[in-house]
């Protein structure tokens, strides 16, 4: 940046003009099924096969698979015959649906929901609010109406957010010491992914996830193992309802979906609840100190505009909500992934 | 890419995964006019400040302008007064509407009109059509009559190609010494932009720019000074009316529009009215011989699946086109930009 050789042709507008093309051929190649086509025929594939296969144009499956060559999510060998497709180790492991680090599901919900949500971004900017109703025609009460719409829709948003657990949610659970906390409170654990990675992580910790009976419903029905007995479920509503007593609680990504004023009114009902010589567990995307980055979280701040009523914070703003609702003894680790932990005290 | 490290935490698919919201925040930065205004300003403005000239909510413009630095669009400075941003130099020249290198107007057709498209990337790859129907509820009988939908749509489509020659122009034209060549056709010539580009490298060159009747009309009053004898425009449709004679037919980004048959039918008329002598000069985004990149090209050859009949083609496939009309002597200049040349001879 800066060079004259940079001045002279901006590459790197070119490459931000393009985002949304990427974007999509990942999306898209998922949603067509692609990976798990590939990893299940186990030997490399022709275009025409492909396109066969999953019902697909001849010729809209050539340029998608020549796309993700070129974005390396795929390799190719020509032979005298043709060109034939395999997977790359990153598809095998993260795009097939099969996989246990599968981020199908959020890729779907990302492409789904949030790009046409970000369609509508200079609206946003604009009127300072999310954009549900330009991009769905609702006009909702609070985001997670908006969100859970539909059973198809919640279904989707909760696969996706399970996806991120299975890269991420090992370093945030073992960021601080929690093995002395017994009885945890996942608030808004909604599909359970951490809850799991919770007690495979401390063992000897029981977890309850406390979400909307509508999410409990389908977390029992879909996404954790019902024989599962140190994983127990609380329906109710964490700003209106009564919130049980716990040695910790964890809020995940829940913060970051709200204003400052209901943040400090959730963590004083969450202090209120705790018991002496219990905690709170912040796990957010942190900005540095100054908002100059990480760019993640400065796009995922953006978003939460578009799609909430809140924003991702600095770790200095994260203690003064938790000071505010009565926790001390903050402490703030960073994982050097998409999302970090912050621990308060009672 | 496949090193263990990768393989643990896929930093690559985060990053395809996030290229729309990048895309979105320039394009949102441009719709908002804040380059234009910190260039205005002529000094660093807080974010309340440029908030308060554009019109937007404040927490929608402070978060805008963060990601921006981010992304390195803006730069700030932080004093005991709070944050002030200044452009950055890419910024002020390709991002302000005022600059002679602009890119203002194809971002905004990119935000508009191609984002939506993509949105059914699914759709087109499944049919192997454009989904100017789904994205924009109009059926055309081709593809201009969607891109020309409106008399508004066809300004932001013709200001855009013009954006693309101010930085890609003068490259595809001196690929090859065309200055033996006096009288020029600029078929499908639309903003004029690339004409202009001619007169100047070729100062004894007249172009006639040869394009549908309201284009033309646009063009005059929009993009080309009357004063400009150099520069003569031809109103028709290439593919139904004839074609004058002429020592050299510029296509530019012309038959990447059109299946083969189109582009035969094309180029057999051009060869036809072409001087003995006298030369073709295709001007498109060229892909590598075995399609396996460059990246930008594959992802342009997925849009015109998205957006047009077309495909971008790699040199061996525009030879046969040319040879297929009549043409010989063919020569491919890559420029080593988004556009590169090649050069066939009556």
């Amino acid at each position: 940046m800066g060079s004259t050789e940079d001045l002279d042709y901006p590459q790197i507008l070119f490459q931000y003009t393009n985002g949304f093309l990427v974007s999509k051929v990942l999306f898209t190649a998922c949603e067509l099924g692609v990976f798990d086509l590939l990893l299940e025929s186990g030997e490399p594939l022709s275009s025409d096969a492909i396109a066969a296969h999953l019902g697909t144009s001849p010729i809209g499956m050539e340029r998608l698979l020549d796309v993700c060559v070129g974005l390396k999510l795929l390799a190719v060998e020509v032979t005298r015959e043709g060109a034939y497709y395999r997977n790359t180790e990153i598809s095998n492991l993260y795009l097939t649906k099969s996989s246990p680090k599968s981020q199908y599901h959020i890729m779907m919900y990302y492409s789904n929901t949030v790009y046409l949500c970000w369609h509508y971004l200079t609206d946003a900017v604009r009127e300072g609010r999310n954009q549900y109703e330009r991009a769905f025609g609702i006009l909702p009460k609070d985001p997670f109406g908006a969100m859970y719409r539909s059973e198809e829709e919640m279904l989707k948003f909760l696969a996706g957010q399970n996806s991120i657990w299975s890269i991420c949610g090992r370093d945030v659970l073992v960021a601080f010491d929690l093995s002395t906390f017994k009885h945890i409170y996942d608030l808004g654990g909604g599909g359970g992914a951490l809850a799991q990675e919770c007690i495979s992580v401390y063992p000897n910790s029981t977890v309850t996830i406390y979400d909307l009976p509508k999410v409990v419903q389908v977390a029992k029905e879909r996404f954790v193992p019902s024989e599962e007995r140190r994983i127990t479920f609380h329906e109710g509503d964490f700003f209106k309802d009564s919130i049980p007593e716990a040695d910790l609680y964890i809020l995940s990504k829940i913060l970051h979906d709200w204003d400052d004023d209901k943040c400090k009114q959730l963590l004083a009902k969450v202090h209120k609840a705790c018991t002496p010589g219990g905690a709170v567990l912040l796990v957010e995307s942190l900005l540095n100190d100054d908002k100059s980055g990480p760019l993640e979280t400065q796009l995922y701040s953006m978003n939460m505009l578009v799609q909430t009523e809140g924003k991702e914070r600095t770790p200095a703003e994260y203690s003064n909500l938790l000071q505010a609702a009565g926790f001390t003894e903050i402490q703030v680790q960073r994982t050097g992934k998409l999302y970090d932990a912050i621990l308060g005290r009672k």
